[in-house]
């Protein structure tokens, strides 16, 4: 079996070393790794299936030779992205950076697979809350078309990488101890708290992360005629995301036919047992990497829409697992670059 | 200046707490207090006014000779309070016993004062959940009308009471400390994550909770045209209930105007400056009585709708303030029982 010259960018942060686990979970056909970061991780030590590993300092020699550059996110994307591509590696970015490009992919596996084909170099890896959402958003409109979703999102700090994650644990233990609390990576004090506000204030006042649930999905979806309204918060958990859908679709569709559609799709495990207390939940979607789709209810104040409940772990799902599909789809389709 | 005889049931609880709390900022005309609360509690002492009161087991007699009953919820209403309206007592009733009894009035004095005057003895409190939302909602419905809203609610653990707050700080510190979590008043673990199921199932796989704002909403607003639809979500907070709100509107509403006519409605705090970083937020909003309101949107995705996101003090406006409100409302209407 054929194996690949795989270079992980922004290796030691958050989805890097989700990305490795990944890899090594999914026996992925790794020939050489080489794992790069900004100078000020350069030098620290990772392993992968118990060999290890020196991150180096990433520069545009970094890529020589390589097939496949998965990109954590961050500045690296807009800075060795290109250069990559031009050297025939086949870059797949975390960052929000290239993903509305019309020369760009941007891809969900089980959604859009065929979109991989097309690629000029660059595959964009969509939001992580997109990512959870248009995954159960593509079975309901396959099955009965969609005319509108709102939607509102409950965020784990591991959006906001490996700081978010410290910052929740210092905050807690502070809010426990009396201590004052000092936000850095988050606005204000996250422990016990919920923060409405990711990313940056744009037009209209919505959020970048909520533009960009609205923005990715239709272009995942290939559908601008979707009507979708977001609105996303920062909740004290760590790694799931988890978000509250309301969707109206084209035709009637009953609970039971969701629920039918929803189980068949890839990707999804659902968990819609109410009476047995079985419903989507960070805690045990963690460290998962499927959607977790639950809570199903046809909407009882209006006529074609359904409310479900949706949880999924935003480092595995949200990022690095979607990368690495990616990047296997790209394996699939004899599409890697030309050298 | 008149005073009346009151008496609190559950008392000890952490809503009953709460009211006295409330009787004394508000300096509400309090001549003789009475705490009461099941066996359980008897005999614990409580300050009012720095005067030390001892809880007394409730009893049909205890109502005997008082103006105003506060009860904090639970069983205590359904037991005593229909025989404390026949001694000629006003019941201001925090427990969803009568909630919907078209007996009953269903009050948020902000939004339907004018229903106290007709009860009949019994006046019920409403739901946390639907007095946050209803307090906003009645602003929009009498400048612009009302279809339809999807809300998606974010309610802190205060809302199963005093054991769902120590239970927050329990399993947090369980989760620090690496110790196994038991879970007694929440169905799992609440530290660092969501619990999608707030009260028992009933029909179509809603919660309880999640009818109570709709059902209830209805009957305060007194039109039962409006569509609504819940998705109710227990969230690691302490005391702030948090909610996402869309709005269908039956005129269209720029966002301006809903601001105008939010920050003018008697009860609400505006906090809507995303450029500063001003929204509502539980941390803030703990501790006061009004509703605060921001991320004021005009929906993206649909003409004629806003989003917006709502906190507020649970067992303050969700509850005590309320019920408080609800008895200076009785006062001022000159509506006491007769005996």
């Amino acid at each position: 079996m054929a194996q690949y010259k795989v270079i992980v960018v922004g290796a030691s942060g958050a989805v890097g070393q989700e990305i490795l686990q990944v890899l090594e979970e999914k026996k992925f056909p790794v020939g050489d790794l080489k794992l790069c970061a900004t100078s000020r991780s350069a030098g620290k030590e990772m392993l992968f299936k118990g060999n290890t590993y020196k991150v180096e300092e990433t520069t545009p020699s970094s890529f020589d030779g390589m097939d496949i550059a998965l990109f954590a996110g961050g500045a690296a994307s807009k800075e060795f992205g290109p250069l990559a591509a031009e050297k025939g590696v086949v870059v797949i970015d975390n960052s929000s950076h290239f993903r509305l490009d019309p020369e760009v992919p941007l891809v969900v596996p089980e959604v859009n697979p065929e979109d991989v084909k097309w690629h000029k170099g660059i595959i964009a890896n969509p939001n992580c809350s997109t990512i959870i959402m248009v995954v159960p958003l593509k079975a309901i409109y396959d099955a009965a078309g969609i005319k509108r979703v709102v939607v509102s999102t409950y965020q784990a700090v591991s959006g906001a990488g490996a700081e978010g994650i410290s910052e929740l644990t210092e905050h807690t233990k502070a809010v426990l101890a009396g201590d004052e609390v000092v936000p850095a990576k988050f606005q204000y004090q996250i422990a016990f708290n919920l923060i409405p506000h990711i990313d940056v204030f744009q037009e209209m006042d919505y959020t970048k992360e909520e533009w960009k649930m609205v923005k990715e999905t239709c272009k995942i979806m290939h559908d601008d005629t979707i009507g979708i309204t977001a609105t996303t918060v920062r909740v004290p958990v760590y790694r799931s995301h988890s978000e509250s859908i309301n969707v109206e679709t084209k035709r009637k569709m009953t609970a039971a036919e969701a629920r039918e559609v929803l189980a068949k799709f890839p990707g999804i495990i659902l968990e819609d047992d109410p009476s047995n207390k079985k419903y989507p939940m960070p805690l045990f979607s963690s460290n998962h990497d499927e959607v977790f789709v639950g809570r199903i209810r046809e909407d009882n104040s209006l006529d074609h829409a359904l409310n479900m409940w949706v949880a999924a772990d935003q480092l595995r799902k949200g990022a690095a697992t979607n990368a690495v599909q990616i990047a296997e789809l790209v394996i699939k389709y004899g599409c890697l670059g030309k050298r």
